[in-house]
């Protein structure tokens, strides 16, 4: 039976990136990529908004998004690869307090470098037709919406087509002979003791033991290094032998709506706050509803995170609650947006982020000859190839990991044993 | 329909030391606790292996044991309150490695006050009959058994009968007016808006929203604050409310062996480490099975408590397994202590640590009115009085909690937003 160099868990952007950057770095050795679904990037990174930002609190955060960020523009600026990025920036709408509370977190950004430019409620309500001031309204009063007050637009930000950039790391990784296999699900781990005695039972507890590979529906696979990038499924995984890694799934829904009328399109087709000519990704003050342009399609993605009452729960194919847009995120966006009055979505998708309840940052570890790599949170694809990167440093024994533009990443900041993440205050 | 002032999720031991300080306090409050079995202390606090000690590294478990201790001791000792506490110490035995870890943390501890005695291999050979040297046993060098350096005795450490401390509670409580309710179990947490607006599906999620009691098969039972402490059935009903508290359940098994030889009723009557007259609870060097003398049914209690590849599972009813006494526990146990020679257990149960995958130490917080008081990851017993007196203090909203023999104890310690507790180095 071959045994494989690293077997990958998981054919989503994280997996295929770690893929990618591990066959780059050892082109002898051999790597294997298995994933339940039929094609690559088929499960919650296919359910991504494709949204990316340079704008974090967390210098972790930060650097991850940024040298992904940076690395795709290379892709696409110098390298030809079509990632469909487009600069659209994203747009914070606060009330008072949201406000003030940011205002430290945004000076000390600003002493970093980072570039953002304030808009005030009157030209946030000229420039986007739309109503910060909801005193008078009744109903949002009873809602507990608040009045904006100010909007922070950051530059670095924008849009990118999540299936052009997993077509890139599957190609290449094919193209230095790499391998693939679909449609195998992994039922289970496989531990196997570093001195078996040949007794039935073992691994018992006083041996030491060690990930030996993975029971699949096509059978075993074995491998010197088996790494768990499955995202939403690692805990399952994980559970199983007993090990934490402080990742739970959580729905995350997604509604679009068609531009379809003169003041919606005006919306869509906002000038003046990117080269694009059109809207940046809209965040709306707490509760933080959210929304994307989607210009190839004339539509808008409407979201929301919600965190207490929204289970965490692993679901094989979660799917969008019609109520959830009806009575939740319409309702708020209306408020602001008159817009929107009487959109319904013509289509809608749910997905798993896989959350990392410790910090929200994410998660690269190794146990037994077990690697981990998820609990990005929902910000997975924006950090795709920095995670990779730091995957396969990890894989290499080795203490950094160098990240596109020369950045050196410390590959345990990111562990277990000696995480170091700053928390971060950016949070949708 | 009563509204209750606190409604207790679980009659083990955390929940009722919980209620009854609450009662003590508040006596006018009405005060519920539920069960879903008949009885109090029926689920995993049967399960204990009834054992404590007054010596750790971290000062967080050591303020919470010692307290309890010295609570019990009072009880017993000066309110009549029958116990059974045993003083019989704790005899940890260290291979020369697990010595040399060992040494600044004793050092420590001793610079702390802390009373502990050394014995050398000579002494533990000749006073427990043991096998210290391994050397030339064939299997025991396979199954990578090292030899016993050192053993150090713990005297602030014994047994206690668990049951009687849950009577005490249980009974105690009841006194005060307090109520309770078996065979009732909880389907889910019941959330409302704390400003209903009347509208069919609230609460939505741009309303603040309040947990207000519980959906039981017996009905919705409401309180002004509800009280988790269901020990490994805490992680479902938060997961349920997509809140995170960081606890996992885990199998842990006991096996009963008879000291039915003369070998092994002197091994049970060893005299010399205690006044008690038997042998202390016993830890042997890693792995670390360990075992505790059960003088009043003549036998031995043998455990391990097993990590990689033990799953994190919620099982309704555990069972032992005979393999993992068989070809786990006894054949190591054999190896130091030939006198189990053959011996086969006559009884053997299995429970379900609530392990707080953070520290191992216990949990309590409150989020919309839900407070969380488990999580204590096999030690609930031994710290009982002290987690039921700052879950009390948690309720009252005071900022410290005064322990027994007026130790004051900061709540937000065992918090999540501001938690504060040292590593513990003295795991088990």
């Amino acid at each position: 039976m071959v045994e494989y160099d690293a077997l990958i868990i998981g054919a989503g952007i994280l997996g295929l990136s770690t893929a990618y950057h591990i066959k780059s770095n050892h082109p002898n050795a051999q790597i294997l990529v298995v994933d339940k679904l039929n094609a690559a990037g088929q499960a919650n990174t296919a359910k991504s908004s494709g949204a990316f930002r340079c704008f974090f609190y967390s210098r972790t955060n930060f650097t991850l998004a940024d040298s992904t960020a940076e690395f795709c523009r290379h892709l696409q600026d110098d390298l030809d690869v079509n990632l469909k990025l487009r600069w659209i920036g994203y747009l914070w709408l606060f009330d008072g307090k949201g406000y003030e509370q940011m205002r430290p977190v945004l000076k000390d950004l600003s002493g970093r470098g980072f570039e953002y430019k304030e808009y005030d409620e009157n030209e946030l309500a000229e420039e986007l037709g739309m109503k910060t001031n909801l005193t008078d309204d009744e109903e949002a009063q009873l809602m507990g919406l608040a009045n904006v007050h100010k909007g922070v637009f950051v530059p670095k930000a924008g849009l990118i087509d999540v299936d052009s950039l997993v077509e890139f790391y599957e190609s290449e990784f094919a193209k230095l002979g790499g391998k693939t296999q679909y449609g195998t699900e992994v039922e289970n781990v496989v531990v196997e003791p570093c001195t078996p005695l040949g007794i039935l039972g073992e691994p018992f507890f006083w041996q030491d033991s060690r990930v030996v590979g993975v029971k699949t529906n096509q059978g075993m696979i074995r491998a010197k290094k088996t790494i768990v990038a499955a995202g939403a499924w690692i805990p399952s995984l994980l559970d199983a032998l007993g090990l934490e890694c402080y990742i739970k799934p959580k729905k995350r829904q997604i509604f679009s709506v068609k531009a379809n009328t003169e003041a919606l399109k005006k919306l869509l087709w906002t000038k003046g706050f990117s080269e694009v000519g059109c809207l940046p990704f809209t965040i709306l003050p707490e509760p933080s509803v959210y929304f994307k342009p989607a210009p190839e399609e004339d539509a808008f993605w409407l979201s929301y995170g919600d965190e207490f009452l929204r289970a965490f729960q692993l679901e094989e194919d979660p799917h969008p609650e019609e109520n959830f847009y009806r009575y939740g995120i319409y309702q708020v966006l209306l408020k602001y947006f008159p817009q929107f009055k009487d959109c319904q979505p013509f289509s809608a998708f749910a997905g798993l982020y896989a959350i990392n309840t410790l910090d929200g940052q994410p998660l690269i570890f190794e146990e037994n000859d077990l690697m981990v790599v998820g609990g990005a949170s929902g910000s997975g694809i924006m950090k795709a190839d920095a995670i990779g990167r730091i995957a396969e440093a990890l894989f290499s024994g080795e203490e950094y990991a160098m990240l596109y533009g020369d950045r050196r990443f410390k590959v345990s900041d990111l562990g277990l044993n000696n995480r170091h993440v700053e928390p971060e205050k950016l949070v949708i």
